[in-house]
């Protein structure tokens, strides 16, 4: 069986990795995009895109109507994302979205829409299924040691630190480990800021050098030994696993699920 | 409550490590030894021995029979342990044993007597908790991300290449992922055993270095991403939170466990 | 003062990234290009590149003689490159050549015309001035710790495993530390290939996963302690480094340097 | 040639490492020892020292004017070692001192009679090769690559952050670059010590776990890559390479060396 996609937001970066990634599988077949301009265009007309005869919509509920899909992606941004996802599950179309934007209530509803109409929905924050792998391992790891510490490094163009995956992770941690003061309970700081940045006892520390794109390693310690869980995104192709996966999944569901962690069992 | 604990192999280099973290325990009581060298003495009597009057037992059955105790560990040797064991799982003293050398019957012997006492009983050939996520890890990843290698590290006077963790790691995520043959279908080795060694598809590379002690990583890569597990392991310590969490465990069991990955949920 | 440079092979990736470093750099000036197409063109004709008004030559005799250079800069191949350089030269223009494929008759003759003409000229087999310290350091380490071991990790679509990176890290160390069988001399493969690739009695082991870009670590152990180091190369820009800090030192040299190495004090 | 190795500090744990180190190595011969304890035994008499027949002094002396020595090794303190190695120099005694903690004063003098008596002195803070190579690794790299941040990790009962080798670390590749801020002009952080400490633009984090020994990265980026040195201690016998180098090093010494690095060529 060939899965029928509808992709919003081709020209973005994410939009045309994912383009180039639903026309190399066997099982996928691109029926249509969605995009603000280039309304009835095909793809092969727009500049930078690849020479195919896909249709391209402004509207979507017209596109919904006209087009037969099985699901639709959405790469756009929080406020378009919301609207055409609404629209494809009332349209019955399975929805995967890519955003960390929409609000509790915009989750909710979509969440009714897609329980009423027993249709499938995941919402990604983060669509590196490597990352999310490293985010659940620390977790259960956390249990049984549950010292631990975070050292992510990026490039040395980002703006804050820690990054968000560092404090998602930590915030993971939480969940399963017992809160405790870690290190040498007289330790001292002979430099300001040498043991990191803190939450609920585990440490944050944030390199930032040029070369680096995005990685993150989740160290844990106990007598005698040490587990080191880490991840390396090296560019946006690292999302495009998750896209697929979600693809396969969302086919088989008949509600809302939010988190790529939560499709992973 | 304080868990009344006999641990067999006192003198062993396990067994020291095992007294040790037994009496730092609050939870924890040790009240009898099992050694088939001095009988009748305390351990305080034994060179080395921390200076403790806990009674030494060459007869395990008379060992059973006279203290009163809730687990037995038993650290000593396939042969002798399958027949400690036996004896306390018959006494109604839950059992937590560290070999990897029991025959298939054995183990379904302990396993019979275990169910019909309704008693706890924890084999475990690896007590390294971290060692074991890394393992357990190491088969969910497989799940997303198939091309996987494995790299292990140990000192330079060991003898087996590879070691036998990383053949455990390699069939465990046998378990999960599909067959498939990793690397360039025309890849070619300019120096014979570059690729390392190949089971299923999978490769695994064997460092061996002075100074090193047991390291092993395994290392995922899919499209701009690589996932990284990690276990280093410095000295002996590193089982015994292994044994503490399986002293603990055996408590609530009524039934024999095999493998430490199956008491971490 | 400014550097005025001359760029062969500026529709190549090398000579894009090139393009982009001198003319980002304040004491550079790029002032023609030689490609074998494009003659009589300006840089802002050609598609792709930066709209600027640089000259564009097809034989490189007619640049030197109407350009007023300091440097010319050669990505192009050995065939092209032999002959520009040797033309730069005679020309009294100094030269940075980033080729591996010159004979050693070649680079004497190179050497002859700098000397004559007490003209620098650079030529860099590698140019990634990370990947040429890591090389010098793991030559100097094998001096004091003499038992190494190399891991290199490339994308899983390179053909030839070990790397020519790892090879030429071998030859380096062989010249400073005394051959030596390493490991435990009754040492035994399990499973054949594990110990990896062996040049007197270097181990070297190739992964090759999805996800990776170009990276290596040699890895020296001795008595309680293990040494380092480790490069990754993530793009293309990993070369620029070296580019420009041979740009910069060929204006101060009077005769040829083979080798980045060699001008890295 | 056999080296005749005089050792004060036989009961201290570098002692008793440097006793076992001097006596497997063939061409060294230990003639005896400097205790402030057990005067007129043989070490042989001495709980937990090996079955040696040595003879051991109080009166350091007394020693140097009874054996016929070649060097001496001082694993005391800095007061007993400042008075014992000032001996040995008088009495042409070459001498190895494992400490950091005398005086310039202290220095210049030994200087002095080192000079004067044209006899060899190695005044070395750290013993471990590997330690000393990362540093000077370090200091050569941030020439060419002068991003740099520092990762050093320790047990969790260590007391100051960062350790001593970090800020040495910083210290040295100092003298090499040029000051330099760092990372995005506009960087946050959101949460407080995130990026590390600081010392003249370098960044250095410092991790704490149960679990580790003692390790050290240092990290470089540049524009495509990084370049990362690290050291890892796993026990005591790692400062034992060091000792063995300098005692062969220092009989071809005629003046006093501080720092192992400066017999690393």
């Amino acid at each position: 069986m060939t899965v029928k996609v509808v992709i919003a937001g081709p020209r973005g970066k994410m939009g045309r990795e994912a383009i180039n990634m639903v026309t190399s599988e066997k099982t996928f077949e691109l029926v249509a995009c969605i995009d603000r301009k280039n309304n009835g265009k095909k793809l092969s007309d727009m500049e930078g895109l690849p020479d195919l005869y896909v249709p391209v919509f402004d509207n979507p509920e017209v596109c919904f109507e006209e087009v037969q899909a099985d699901v639709f992606v959405d790469l756009t941004n929080p406020e378009a994302g919301f609207r055409n996802t609404r629209l494809a599950l009332k349209h019955s179309i399975r929805a995967v979205v890519g955003t960390s934007g929409f609000t509790p209530e915009q989750i909710k509803e979509l969440e009714d829409i897609s329980e009423v109409n027993r249709i499938g929905c995941i919402i990604a924050p983060n669509f590196a299924v490597g990352a999310v792998l490293m985010m659940q391992f620390a977790q259960m790891a956390a249990k049984y040691l549950p010292d631990v510490e975070i050292i992510e490094k990026h490039h040395d163009q980002k703006l804050d630190a820690p990054s968000g995956s560092a404090v998602k992770t930590a915030e993971m941690i939480k969940d399963t480990r017992e809160s405790k003061k870690q290190g040498n309970p007289d330790e001292k700081e002979t430099m300001a800021g040498a043991r990191g940045a803190e939450t609920d006892g585990i440490r944050i520390h944030s390199v930032r050098l040029p070369g680096l794109v995005a990685h993150q390693e989740v160290l844990f310690g106990g007598p005698g030994q040490t587990l080191t869980v880490k991840h390396d995104s090296y560019n946006r192709q690292s999302f495009m696993d998750g896209v697929k996966l979600s693809i396969n999944k969302v086919m088989d569901l008949d509600r809302l699920v939010y988190g790529l962690e939560n499709i992973l069992e």
